[in-house]
């Protein structure tokens, strides 16, 4: 227990390839580090009550509110803004949107998730289309990128506003103090490229920022080289190298296993070899640096990995309370205020806002 | 020797990381396995002549042309354009043009060698947009993908195109009977994605075809999984998982020696591994399925890999010989003839053709 006042996270329990047990064992451990917030956790008694006998989660730190309604992974988003309600992850939300909670925690269905936050939190003023942001593995640490798939077509301005929201988070969260920028591309000379790219890196250019070095162009394989601490793309792109990045650490991981042979010197070279592949694994594996961000919303979306074990879910927990604690989206809409809009663009905004 | 007529092939030898050795051995290789090849060889003589000396090519099987005129490997295509109608690459290409050579093959500048194939020689009237071909590794075998970059945008008749030109390039040099191709998309439904995904998906689903069995949608992710042996996206985002596939590979890699630490352990971990990532390296590496192309044009345009070494080049002889032989821009021009755009479509491909 600390001084500081309680920062209160709404829990989707229902959502995730192991939920509710890794939401619970998560919730666990992230209340071991901060001992200063509070879960308000939605789910199904059935099913969560065991857990939270298992981990021994105490009752000082959840309310529990029970629904045994919840979002399928596969549900269209569409259908889930329709008829899902009463599910875990809509209440969840909602008690963002009430005050209840500061920031809401869900590893279930991404688009559903997306659907709903945008309904019921809205959008920020300063931000014209929520992203969704993720850390990628780099060589010498992790990578934010945004957006990996809410908006398959973006404009300049869509993209310079996520280039402002990965700075922000980029500082908040990750502890960088100048993030360095760069737009993805195919090239990085100036004239390649499509059209609302170049004129995003305008936009970037003629926007002083004492908080973000914008470094112009990156390409896809140089994610891996830590040259730039946040990369911008559409959601179209963005998913397909998010996915072209997991493919292949799974391929090659697979090919090792294929490649070693059999026979002593097949065994032997597994053998000597498991630690490096453990440690590969663990690298490539997005639950380390889990808490993905549903970003531009009024209110703190976090997104953990479907996939994620308790140790990735009580990190996106340690993301929302690091994204509330320093007021990520009071500093989103600082920073976009700053932004040096071409004349009729600047117009169409102050229309919007 | 056989008693096939010989075909000759255009060489740019000046194009590449390691020209003209490189070239100038995989010609020697690749006149090893086609008897009936024979090259027209276009470069620097005070460079090439020395590699033609020491790999013993035989003077029976190429002609040599000289100038000292290369494309750099970073000039921009437009600059190509206006200043290299002497280079080795432009001469190369224009042989073809002028029917002194079935096909070229070049290890040079890609964005250069498309914009001179695209002027000198014109693209096939059943044809709008040529597209950057190649293969990308899976785990029994290779991939056929393209646009890779020549096109940032495209509409839906574009994606078809690319998806018969995909599907016959398979069939011709992969060897696939019927070949399966798949539109790249960020999910597999349906609903999801652009909207000239979709009426790509629509049309080819319109279009049945003997020769082609259509898949709907891939992820950047499957790519590895051999689901498909065509994978068709806009130039844009193929590029993007082009460089997304290569950037991990050598993070990967790179991760393995990072992480197998010092000692004993260490030493021994990574002799044991050597032959698997030997392995890997070589199943990673473009070169040994190397000969992407520049396809849709009205002639043979074969591109090497430029850091390609003596193999690769070979290899990408042999694609351009079968290419030829097999008469692969007139299965382009009968396939397209089956394809059925919706009305509005036909209409603008006749005013076009």
């Amino acid at each position: 227990m600390t001084d500081k006042q309680p920062i209160v996270i709404a829990i989707d329990a229902m959502g995730g390839d192991h939920a509710p047990d890794c939401v619970i064992g998560g919730l666990k451990r992230a209340s071991e580090k901060f001992g200063y917030i509070r879960f308000l956790i939605f789910g199904d008694e059935k099913k969560v009550r065991p857990c939270i006998d298992k981990y021994g989660l105490s009752a000082d730190v959840y309310t529990f509110v029970h629904t045994d309604n919840a979002v399928p992974p596969d549900e269209k988003p569409g259908v889930a803004l329709r008829t899902r309600r009463e599910s875990s992850m809509w209440m969840a939300i909602e008690a963002v949107k009430d005050g209840r909670a500061s920031a809401v925690v869900s590893s279930g269905n991404t688009g559903a998730l997306m659907a709903l936050s945008k309904i019921i939190l809205g959008t920020l003023p300063a931000i014209h289309r929520p992203a969704i942001l993720a850390q990628m593995p780099t060589r010498h640490g992790v990578c934010t990128c945004l957006d990996l798939g809410a908006n398959a077509q973006c404009d300049a301005r869509n993209l310079v506003e996520f280039a402002v929201m990965g700075e922000v988070f980029s500082r908040v969260v990750m502890g960088k103090k100048v993030p360095s920028v760069a737009l993805l591309n195919i090239g990085s000379e100036r004239t390649k490229g499509l059209d609302e790219i170049k004129e995003a890196a305008e936009i970037l250019e003629n926007s002083h920022s004492d908080t973000r070095e914008f470094k112009g162009f990156v390409e896809a394989d140089q994610i891996g080289e830590n040259v730039v601490d946040v990369i911008v793309s559409d959601g179209f792109s963005g998913n397909v190298m998010l996915k072209a990045i997991e493919g292949t650490a799974k391929l090659i991981l697979r090919l090792f296993k294929d490649f070693r042979g059999s026979g002593v010197w097949g065994f032997l070279s597994f053998v000597f070899a498991i630690p490096v592949l453990l440690k590969l694994k663990k690298k490539m594996d997005p639950r380390l640096y889990n808490g993905g961000m549903l970003i531009g919303l009024k209110g703190i979306s976090i997104k953990s990995h479907g996939g994620t074990d308790e140790i990735g879910f009580a990190n996106a927990v340690g993301v929302a309370v690091h994204t509330v604690e320093q007021d990520l989206l009071g500093q989103i809409t600082e920073n976009m205020s700053k932004v040096v809009f071409p004349e009729a663009e600047a117009q169409a905004a102050s229309d919007n806002a």
